[in-house]
């Protein structure tokens, strides 16, 4: 229902416009010293406001933790509470939409489901949920490179500007420590089309790229439980998100066995790890990892509110206009990345906690 | 670990070359009859053999029923435990992958999770585990029709052969029952290229279509149990799957808000159902269906196994080559079809005894 | 780990000095008004200070709701996220207690489990934790009044002063609306043990009886989740408890089936309800409920802080003497009451949930 | 529904009369060679027919293990599935119980949960079920052998026979290796009273003690898996189970804190474990384990079945006499002895696997 993860779980509420989101994390190890500085500059990246290419609904995300933490910043192994107050709504710029059915957002289906939604700002639905994971994600990725793992994600593409170099550092053998890295010319354009693309109010999808490197081999599960199995789980419940791959992807379809085999490379050192001699597979085999870096891409579809009037209905299935009102980001996607490597972390902990 | 799905769960094991498959579905409805004759047909599709494209490998497939099925064949509410014989396995092909690891096999990954594994065939990380999931997948399906709910799926892409036309029924307004065709040409070229793809010893990857109709609106959950990643966890759950889709998917980053808003139509008969005028989403809104049809991509990499000789290493980690042997699939994608079909119906069913 | 229930799921948190208590109600159904009166008066019972006989910690327990409820107090079908502030906890009154082993108490087992603990007031391990318990219970209370079923809980033995006629009433045939009844003189002479044992700085075990009337027929699981056995699970989380039986209970092992065999009885309405002659199985059979009256006890043991100086160990191992400090209930059963009542309204709208 | 356990997991299957009883264990450690002469004489204790004082059905109760343990009998670290046939079952002698609904059996409530049953033997009510219990904590406790845990179960009561010394081993300091002993006379006091009931055609309750030793401190959860409460609901989803208590039980309610205060004690050696004075804690404090020994009853009703004319009522509601058929036990509680310790295993296996 509200619950991510077995092993590290994280449940979580909260409507948009209602008093507060907040969630539990359970199952996270004890004795580990949380830097909070770092934790609220991270949670920081992701609101609303922080950049010109998002919108300007100012909310501080200023995560309360409520139990868990002992007054030094050490957890205890309980699990850990948090709150995030929503402040400076406005719930007057969403009247209407209590009434009609805005295209592509989840209103309709939410009443189909439920039989009553809150309909200020999308309620439940509404993308304000992701401020929940991005809080237990930073703690997780704290966790996490005290493991020796680290998560990268980056934005590679905005409508039809796309950077398809950026997991080329990913397929050198033995390259254990790849960097993620969107071309700065592909990006000033993805930064151009956003503008032009809030200027007339319309909205444009994107694709986020993800790497998680340091992880050690053998993290995942058989059959149920696949690694990546997990991580498109995880992606798809991302607001927005229509697409997953990891390794090769898509381009699967329109490979060759023979050309795509990562072979295996004897370590130099006896007690070295197994490598593999190119990294099609995307660092997980049969579920499980093979320590090799793991990537994924996911596509996200264009933000569904726009500064356009649009035919829909009301709640009466009555024909209407839907005006616009409200800000909006007009590219979900960028801020989707702190989202991506939230959600990433939680994932890979998750897993890691299971092994131990 | 092994189970599939929340209210409607799959149990299973089995490695390849033990005694048997088999699983446990729980919380099958109850007083529902089984049509035996429609479910053997439907796993024996699956079945190696079953055509010339897939491998020689003869597996009588007959699941044995042993429990929550009376002699009437209804189903009482309890526990439906299953078995299926593992038969004609010459297990002697496989001597010496117990000693080399296979390059993009889990062979390594397994050893480096579990500390042991059984060699033979790939033990329990074998495409032979999917046979419990058609079976399961197949009771799911009969339930589903019951319920007025149909799954189609076609494979769509092999190499660079491609029907990029599949879904084009599924996008027009009020299309309740579209239906999925690959053309007969793409049809006779995909099965050129894999018989081609045979005879030179190499293999090649797929894509699988897959359509959901009938699927009433406001099935699905709305934060951690979305319905589009429920099927994205059960489709990467399939072996060699390497990307999910769904709705407009991929293109979505591609896209523009004004140009992919699925307008609601409102009923010419006030009793009617709402329906959206295009269909980019997918059938899903927030997680939860809005009764349009539902349908995803699944891409499948090249099957592993090759009639090359690769280098490796053995479990010590020296340098080793890999002979080709034993009698593999071509294209896995070809009989993945059925099972994409099967995890999809366990995905809905789930969801729909969910909302019960 | 933290996490009540499976259908109607509890997630809590909070340590009994930090700074609040809290927890996360999913899968509450959507649309029910919720009565904020009675539910803060429902809470206030169990309050530390809310008679004679109770600690004098004064916290006024007052729950913030912060998600799943809309301005007009209906529920959304979304988690019903809620906290309570930790005040007036005198923190220092355990400062020798972070050193010292308090015997009875989890401190030992928790340094054992975790490596690291709250130490004040005992942290997580507190009874403190119930509140959340109580919140979540006064809400699923409410609905299950709504739905016909209402839980009484009583205080019906104290040391040695013990009223075994409590259930007399749901043995008699049919009888759907029985009362749970201590006598007026045990109850006085229960009050006056607990006055005394305070007086010596002693503390004295109890039994709370608790019975569930209005329960139709058919609610429960067959095997794993059987009625019965959930309330065990539920009723031996509770702090201090030791025992639980429903129906005959222990007298069991000293009857005989003729003796106990509690008879169908013919509807003498045709659309009539089946009923039994008498009650021994406690209106549950093979773990399903059979539409009589629902009974169990549960017993308690002593509060463990006595006003004794006591031999215990410190942190090192060493031996120590623990002096009494802090305030605490001679009798937990006397507020484990409530406690009870909650766990119970939890345990069987999960059930019931779950069959709908 | 069907499933017991967290990290190690069993899900079970099987109608009493169907083709076969089964299960599938998950989260078992790899690489434990099992001693499979050992556990088909366990499994060989609770079959019916094993003593003059249980029932003739004469069932060979050989489990199949179809997975998970490779040719050498050592675990994989995958999902154990196995399957016990059912044999011999004359269900003739069961035709009359179709129609008719068996006083204190289940027959009435499955129907009214599932509107269909198996009526054969009670179909999935039936203690027959147990035997997947032990076949799978026979597995758990070869494993808990090998961590320095031993599981002890005695029938300690039969009728009013009561052996009330059982414990006494447990209460004295530093007794790590207490032995669970039942007087020799008592023995053939309850012998007697059972070969008498059985010739009277009458049913006796009965109680099992169980003891745990070997188990090290730090073992249990917090709050909603606490290891009591997980023992009370296995112990309590035994068929007839109607009551749990452990360490001092229902004793504690006329207990007093200061009597009853388990002083913990500094070891000799430094280096040591902290034991306590007493053992009225029973060996959990908190919900975790302080190192001491676990011990608790389960206290069991007659069989339901007797050989006696019983007024009941039939599936339309109307009045019948139910007439004595089939071979029962005349005291269920003879082989729950090997049931308590089958699931005793589980769940403690489950909790250390939990921790480590």
């Amino acid at each position: 229902m509200n619950t991510f993860g077995k092993n590290l779980t994280l449940t979580t509420f909260g409507e948009s416009h209602g008093p507060a989101m907040g969630g539990v994390i359970d199952g996270f190890p004890a004795g580990f010293r949380i830097d909070f500085d770092k934790l609220y500059e991270e949670v920081a990246k992701r609101r609303p406001g922080s950049s010109a290419l998002v919108t300007a609904r100012n909310e501080k995300d200023f995560p309360e933790f409520l139990s868990g933490i002992n007054p030094d910043g050490i957890t205890l192994g309980t699990p850990i509470g948090f709150i995030v107050r929503n402040v400076d709504h406005r719930s007057g710029d969403y009247d209407e939409m209590a009434l009609l059915y805005r295209p592509n957002h989840a209103d309709y289906a939410y009443d189909q489901r439920y039989g009553i939604r809150d309909p200020r700002g999308g309620g439940r639905s509404s993308a304000r949920e992701t401020v929940n994971w991005v809080v237990a994600g930073a703690l997780a990725s704290q966790w996490l490179e005290s493991q020796g793992v680290t998560i990268q994600a980056e934005l590679s593409q905005v409508g039809d500007i796309v950077d398809d170099d950026v997991f080329s550092d990913v397929m050198r053998e033995g390259t254990h420590s790849p960097i993620l890295k969107v071309s700065e010319e592909k990006k000033r354009e993805m930064h151009d089309l956003i503008k032009k693309v809030k200027k007339d109010g319309d909205s444009v999808g994107g694709r986020v790229s993800c790497l998680v490197t340091g992880l050690k081999p053998g993290i995942g599960g058989p059959v149920a439980d696949k690694l990546h199995a997990s991580l498109a789980q995880a992606m798809m419940s991302i607001n927005a998100a229509k697409g997953f791959e990891y390794g090769i992807g898509f381009k699967a379809a329109a490979s060759y066995g023979i050309e795509i085999a990562d072979r295996f490379i004897a370590p130099e050192d006896p007690n070295g790890r197994i490598l593999t001699s190119t990294n099609y597979s995307g660092g997980i085999q049969g579920g499980i990892s093979n320590g090799m870096p793991v990537y994924f891409h996911v596509a996200f579809k264009p933000t569904p509110t726009v500064m356009r009037s649009l035919e829909t209905v009301d709640k009466e299935g009555r024909s209407a206009i839907l005006k616009p009102a409200g800000r909006h980001d007009p590219c979900v996607a960028v801020r989707a990345v702190f989202v991506v490597k939230a959600m990433a972390a939680l994932v890979i902990a998750d897993h890691m906690i299971a092994e131990k």
